[in-house]
C-alpha cells in the first residue's frame, strides 16, 4: 500500500528534493466527544514524530503534504490545509534522524542531508477517526491516535507544532466549515454543539450558541417529519447548499 | 542606513543563505481612511514588487523578514506576522530577475541561484503610513505607497501574495488586536469603527459595531472630563491595560 521505496534509496534520494523545506502534518482525529492526534513512533525506538516528510522538485508544498501523509499513514482523501511555518534556525536536535537511522542499520554522517536545517510546512485536517486504521509504513512499527491531552514527547518541535495547530483549529471554527466534515449531513444542534466543545475543550451555553450559529446563515433546518413518538423531537439541520 | 551590500557581493553569495526559502513583506500602510500597501519598483524598469529577500543559515524566518524590510524601505520596529507560506512549483517566471539585474549591469546565467525556484514565507505588517518616508534600496529606484485598489501587476506570484495577506487581516480583525497598534492611546467608537470600515472596505451598522467592541471585553472606557462645552461629547476608550 505504501508509495515509500526502501529506506536506503530514500536515504540517497536528497537530490530529488526542494532544499531545505519539509512538511508535518498535524491529523485530528474526532469520535465521541474525544479529540485525538495521528502520530507515528519509529521501530524500535520509542521516538514519537507526527508524519511528515519532504517536497519533491516537481511537487507543491500542498501537493507534498497529500502525498506523505498517504505514504505515511495510509490516510487519503481528506483536506489538509496549511497552517504555519516554522523557520526557527534551531527546530531541535537534528541527530535525531541518526537514532532512528540507526536502528534501521543505516550510519549517517554529519553532512547528510536529512541532518541539515530544515524549514518545515505545518497542515492540519479533521476527520472521524473510527472511520480510519493507520497503516505502518517502512519507517515506522505504528500509526496511533494520541488523546490531545496525552501527547508524548515528540522529535524537534513537533510538540509545538501540535499546539499551534491545535490554536489554528480552535481560531477557524469561527469562520470556516471545517468542523461540519464531522458530522453527518444532517445534524441536531446538540450534536453540533457537542463538536464544538470538544475542539475548544470547554462547556458552551446553549442560547448562545445557538444564536451564534444560526447568525452564520449556513445553515438550514431539515423539514421535519412526523415522528410518531408522544415528546417533541429536536430540530434537523444541514448545511446550506451554495447557489 | 541601508545594510544590503552592494549588487555583485549579494549575487555572489549564494551559499550564506538557507537554500530554496526566501521571505515577502506586506506592508499596509493606513492613514485617513485609506489603506494602501508598500510596494518597490526596480530600478529603470517599471516593474512591481513585495519588499522581500533570502533567509541566512544563521537567523529564523521571523528575523530575515524583519531584517528585509528594513534593508529594503527602511522601515523598522514593526511586529511582522507570518501568515501564509507560498509553495506552488510554478509560481511566475522566475527569469524577471534577469530582467532586473540587467538593467543593474548584471547578466545571470541560467543556472544562477536567485532564478531557481524558491518557496516563499509571507509576513504582513500595519503601519501608519503618515510616520513613514520608503527609502530605496540598491535594486530600486523608490519605494512607495499603493492603494490597495490599485495595485499595478506584481512580480511572480506577489498580486496573489497581496491578496491572501489582505484575507487574513479581515479575518484576524475579530480575533486579536492588529488594528489597534494603528490608534491613539485613546479614541472615539467613531475612530475605531472607521479603521474597520477601512480594513474591511464596508460599511458597518454602529449599533452592531459597538456591541461587539464592546463585548470583547477589552476596551476601557476613560473617565470623562468636563469638557466645558454645550454639547454632549462621545466617550473615549482605551484597551484594558494586561494585569
Amino acid at each position: 500500500m505504501t508509495l515509500s521505496p526502501d529506506i536506503k534509496t530514500f536515504l540517497d534520494s536528497g537530490s530529488q528534493y526542494h532544499p531545505g523545506v519539509s512538511v508535518d502534518c498535524v491529523v485530528f482525529g474526532f469520535h465521541e466527544r474525544q479529540l485525538k492526534v495521528l502520530l507515528l513512533e519509529f521501530k524500535k525506538t520509542n521516538v514519537f514524530a507526527l508524519p511528515g516528510g519532504f517536497v519533491f522538485k516537481e511537487e507543491s508544498t500542498d501537493e507534498a503534504a497529500t502525498r506523505i501523509l498517504w505514504e505515511r499513514t495510509g490516510v487519503k482523501n481528506i483536506y489538509l490545509e496549511q497552517f504555519y511555518t516554522f523557520g526557527e534556525q534551531n527546530r531541535g536536535n537534528w541527530n535525531v534522524h541518526k537514532e532512528t537511522m540507526s536502528s534501521h542499520g543505516f550510519e549517517l554522517e554529519n553532512e547528510h542531508w536529512i541532518l541539515q536545517r530544515f524549514i518545515s510546512v505545518g497542515y492540519y485536517a479533521l476527520l472521524d477517526f473510527s472511520k480510519f486504521e493507520p497503516a505502518p509504513d517502512i519507517f515506522s512499527d505504528v500509526g496511533d491516535w494520541y488523546d490531545i491531552h496525552q501527547i508524548p514527547p515528540l522529535i524537534l518541535d513537533h510538540n509545538r507544532i501540535v499546539e499551534k495547530a491545535l490554536d489554528t483549529l480552535r481560531l477557524m471554527l469561527d469562520h470556516k466549515l471545517v468542523g461540519f466534515n464531522l458530522l453527518s449531513e444532517t445534524f441536531t444542534m446538540n450534536e453540533l454543539q457537542s463538536l464544538y466543545e470538544t475542539i475548544l475543550d470547554k462547556k458552551l451555553l446553549r442560547a448562545n450558541f445557538q444564536r451564534k450559529m444560526l447568525s452564520m446563515e449556513i445553515l438550514e433546518r431539515v423539514e421535519k417529519k412526523f415522528s410518531g413518538k408522544a415528546h417533541k423531537p429536536p430540530y434537523v439541520y444541514r448545511i446550506k447548499k451554495v447557489q
